[in-house]
C-alpha cells in the first residue's frame, strides 16, 4: 500500500476531530483513497498543553517552517482559523507545492481568489469543503452536483448559535439573553458571541457560496447583514399567530440583473422544510432551475462532522492522484456482510386488533406478548357501544421472528377476531 | 471551444428533459465542462411519434448500430429504462470505448457489478447519480462526500408516489384507492401501478444506495418489502394519536455483524425531519460515524429535476478529461453582476408598532403604506385596558426603500409612539 505524509496546521477542535477520524476509519479511508495516512507533523501554539486526546509529542512543531521545508508532506490542512497567520501559511504551503485544505471561512470570505489563483498556479489542489456547513457538503453540492443548474436562490440556516437560541426563544418560551447564555454554557456559543449573533459569520458563508453559486466575486460590505438580538418574545409570538417561525436566514437570489444578498432574522412558513431545521441544527435550501427545490440538512458544526468534511477532502484529492474510481469498496467486496433475515430484524411495532370487548382479553394478549419478549409501551382500546372494537398496541423494539410468534398466538384467542393491522415503528435510535 | 458529441438513448420524460437543460443552460454547462456539448443521435422506437419538445428529425434513429460504430460519439446517456435492451447497449457502449451514464435503477440493482467490471476493462467512465432520488445528489454524497465516514444507516422516502398518496391520505382523510386515482390523474402514478405501490421501486433504489454505502453486493430478493395497500384511515390516525406519521420507508443499517434492509409502511416520530417530506418529494437521511446525521432532500422524479442529475454526471465526465477545475466560472467573473443595495431588496414585511388607541390611527399609517406602494397583507390589534396597544401589519412583497420611507413618515405621526420591530418575511415565491 503507497504511503502519503500529511501535516496539520492547528490542533482544536476541528484539529482533534480529523486525528480521531483518521485512526478511527483508519481501514475504511484507506479503501478509500488508495493511500495510508500518516500525519506526520502538526503545528500548535503550545507543545505542553492538555489535551484530550493522546497524540505523540514528537509529532507536534511550532514551527512552520519544519512543514514547508519537508518535501515528503504532500499535503497540509489549514485548521487555525482567523485570517493570519492561516493565510501566508496557505500561501506557503502552496508555493511549496502543497496540496492545501482549510476550513477557514474568514480567509476564503475574504481572500479566496488569491487562494484560487495561487493554488492554479503552482498545480496544486485546494479544498475547502468544511469552510460552510460544517459536514454538509454544500460545496461539492455547488461546485459539482448542480453544475447542470443555473442556481437561483439560495436560503441558509447557516449559524448553530443563533439557531440554537432562537430554537430555545419559539419552544421553550425563554427570552434571548437567557438562551444566549444557556447556548454559552452549552458550548455552542463563544464567550464574546458578536460574530454568530450580529450575523457576521453566516455573512462570511453566505459570501462563499454565493460567488460559487453565481459566478459573481462577492465583496463582504455589498451583503446587508443584521443579527437576531432585537427579537423579542412577542414577535415570536406573533409570527406563530401569522403561521411563521423566525430564523436567522442567509438569502442569495440570483435576480435578472442583480445579485440580492442579505443576512437576517426572518419569518418563514411553519410547513417551510427550513421552519423544522432546530436547535444547532443547519441547513442550506437551493433552487435551481433544472433540478427546482433541494435541501441539504445536518450538523453545521462540531470536531466529528467538520472533520467528516476535512478528510472527505482529503481523500478527493488524493483521488486525483490514483485511478480508483468511487466504487473500490463495493467491487472489492471489502466487507460482504451477510444480510439478515426479516425475522432477525428489529423494530418498534403498531399491532391493531379486532377484539370482542370481554374482561380477560387484555391479559390474555399480554401474557402472550411477555412470552415471547415483545415489552409493550402503550395500549389503547376505544370505548365503544359495540362488541367488537378495535385495540391497538404500541411495542418497544422487538425482534420480528418473535412479533410474528406472538401473532400467531394471539390470533387462535377465542375472543380476538383477527390482526387487522401491523406498521413497524422507527425511532432512529 | 473543444467539441464533444454524445448520444442519447431514449427520448421519454427523461430524455427531453436532458435535451432540454442542454440547450436552456447551455452558456453555462459550456463555460462549466469546458467543452461545447453537442447532441447528434437519438435513438428512438419510433422516428414519427409526436413529441412536444421540437427536435431535428436527422438526428433521430432507430438503429443502435448507428450510434455505436460512430466513433466520434464519446459519450452514450441510457434513458430508455427497462432491463433490455438498455442493458445490453450499455454494455456494447463501453465496449466500443464510450463513457456511459444511466438512469436506470433496474439494471444497476440487479446487474450494476457486470456494468461496473466492464466499465472497468474498458477504462471508461460509467456514471448513474440519476438511478435513485432524481435530482438529489445522493450517489455523489455517498462516493465521494462521506467517504471519510462509516455509514450507520439509511433511512429513504425515495419513492414520490407513495409519498404523494400517504400524503393525501394524512392531511385530506382520502382513503388509500381514492389517493391513488388521484396520482394517478397527476401523472404521479402509472396506469400498472405495482412496483411503486408494493415498494420494488424503492427496494431497487435501496439496493443501489446500500451496496456502495455498506461496501457489500446487494441481492433484491434479500430485501425484506411491503406495499403500502394495507395503510387504512384509521391507522393514520391512531399514528397521529400516538405522534407519528406513516411513511414508506427503505431502511439500510449496518449493523456489527449484519445488514438490516428493509421496504415498509412505518411509522415516524412527527419531529423526525423525514415526517415532513410531503406530496411527491423525496428524502435520504444518512447516519455516518464522523458526520453525525445528514439529510438531502429534493424532487425525486421529473425530467428536468432527472435531468439536472444526468447532465451534472455528463459535466463531470467532462471535466475528468480536462483540466478544469471546479472553480472555472468564478475565476473568469462569468456573471460579475452588482450585488443590490439593501434599499433595492424586496420582501414581505412584519412591522410591530406602538401606539395609542385612539380612532383614526390605524387609517393614518395604512395611507402612509398605500403613498409608497406597500401593500398590506394583515393588521392586528391586540384589544387591551391600555392606551399604549402593540398595532401588528404584515405587509405583500415590497421594496425596502420604500418601507424605510413608509416608517420615516409613520413615526412622525402624533399617534404612533415607536416602530417597535421589523422582520422580513420569505414566502419562497
Amino acid at each position: 500500500m503507497k504511503k502519503i505524509k500529511i501535516a496539520l496546521l492547528g490542533l482544536g477542535n476541528v484539529g482533534q476531530g480529523v486525528w480521531q477520524i483518521l485512526n478511527t476509519n483508519k481501514k475504511q479511508i484507506t479503501l478509500n483513497c488508495g493511500y495510508e495516512i500518516e500525519v506526520s507533523k502538526i503545528l500548535v501554539q503550545n507543545i505542553e498543553k492538555p489535551r484530550t486526546i493522546e497524540i505523540p509529542k514528537e509529532l507536534l512543531t511550532t514551527r512552520i517552517e519544519d512543514i514547508l521545508v519537508d518535501d515528503e508532506i504532500k499535503i497540509v490542512i489549514e485548521l487555525m482559523g482567523g485570517s493570519n497567520p492561516a493565510m501566508q501559511y496557505m500561501l506557503k504551503a502552496m508555493k511549496c507545492k502543497k496540496h492545501v485544505i482549510t476550513a477557514n471561512k474568514l480567509v476564503l470570505a475574504t481572500q479566496g481568489e488569491e487562494l484560487f489563483r495561487t493554488s492554479e498556479e503552482e498545480g496544486v489542489s485546494f479544498y475547502y469543503e468544511a469552510s460552510v456547513g460544517g459536514g454538509i457538503p454544500i460545496i461539492r453540492e455547488i461546485n459539482e452536483s448542480l453544475t447542470a443548474n443555473k442556481i437561483e436562490q439560495l436560503v441558509g440556516i447557516i449559524n448553530g448559535t443563533t439557531n440554537y437560541i432562537l430554537t430555545k426563544m419559539t419552544h421553550e418560551g425563554m427570552d434571548f439573553n437567557e438562551a444566549l447564555r444557556g447556548a454559552q454554557e452549552m458550548g455552542f456559543a463563544e464567550a464574546d458571541p458578536t460574530s454568530d449573533i450580529e450575523g457576521y459569520d453566516a455573512a462570511y458563508k453566505l459570501a462563499i457560496m454565493a460567488s460559487l453559486s453565481f459566478g459573481t466575486k462577492i465583496e463582504l460590505n455589498c451583503i446587508y447583514r443584521e443579527g437576531i438580538r432585537n427579537i423579542k418574545a412577542i414577535d415570536i409570538d406573533y409570527a406563530d399567530k401569522f403561521g411563521y417561525v423566525i430564523k436567522l436566514l442567509a438569502i442569495g437570489k440570483n435576480t435578472k440583473d442583480n445579485l440580492e444578498l442579505r443576512v437576517h432574522p426572518t419569518m418563514i412558513p411553519k410547513n417551510h422544510p427550513l421552519a423544522n431545521v432546530n436547535d444547532s441544527f443547519n441547513a442550506i435550501f437551493i433552487k435551481g432551475n433544472a433540478v427546482g427545490d433541494l435541501m441539504l440538512y445536518g450538523r453545521g458544526a462540531g470536531a466529528l462532522p467538520t472533520g467528516s468534511a476535512v478528510v472527505g477532502d482529503l481523500i478527493s484529492i488524493l483521488r486525483n492522484n490514483t485511478d480508483l474510481s468511487a466504487l473500490t469498496s463495493v467491487k472489492n467486496g471489502s466487507s460482504q456482510k451477510k444480510v439478515q433475515t426479516a425475522e432477525e430484524n428489529t423494530s418498534g411495532y403498531y399491532v391493531r386488533l379486532n377484539v370482542q370487548d370481554k374482561p380477560g382479553v387484555l391479559g390474555e394478549i399480554a401474557t402472550i406478548f411477555g412470552r415471547y419478549d415483545v415489552s409493550i409501551l402503550t395500549v389503547t382500546q376505544e370505548v365503544k357501544s359495540e362488541d367488537n372494537v378495535p385495540l391497538v398496541f404500541i411495542t418497544h423494539e422487538a425482534q420480528e421472528g418473535n412479533m410474528n410468534k406472538s401473532l400467531k398466538d394471539i390470533q387462535g384467542l377465542s375472543h380476538v377476531n383477527g390482526v387487522e393491522n401491523i406498521i413497524r415503528i422507527e425511532n432512529f435510535s
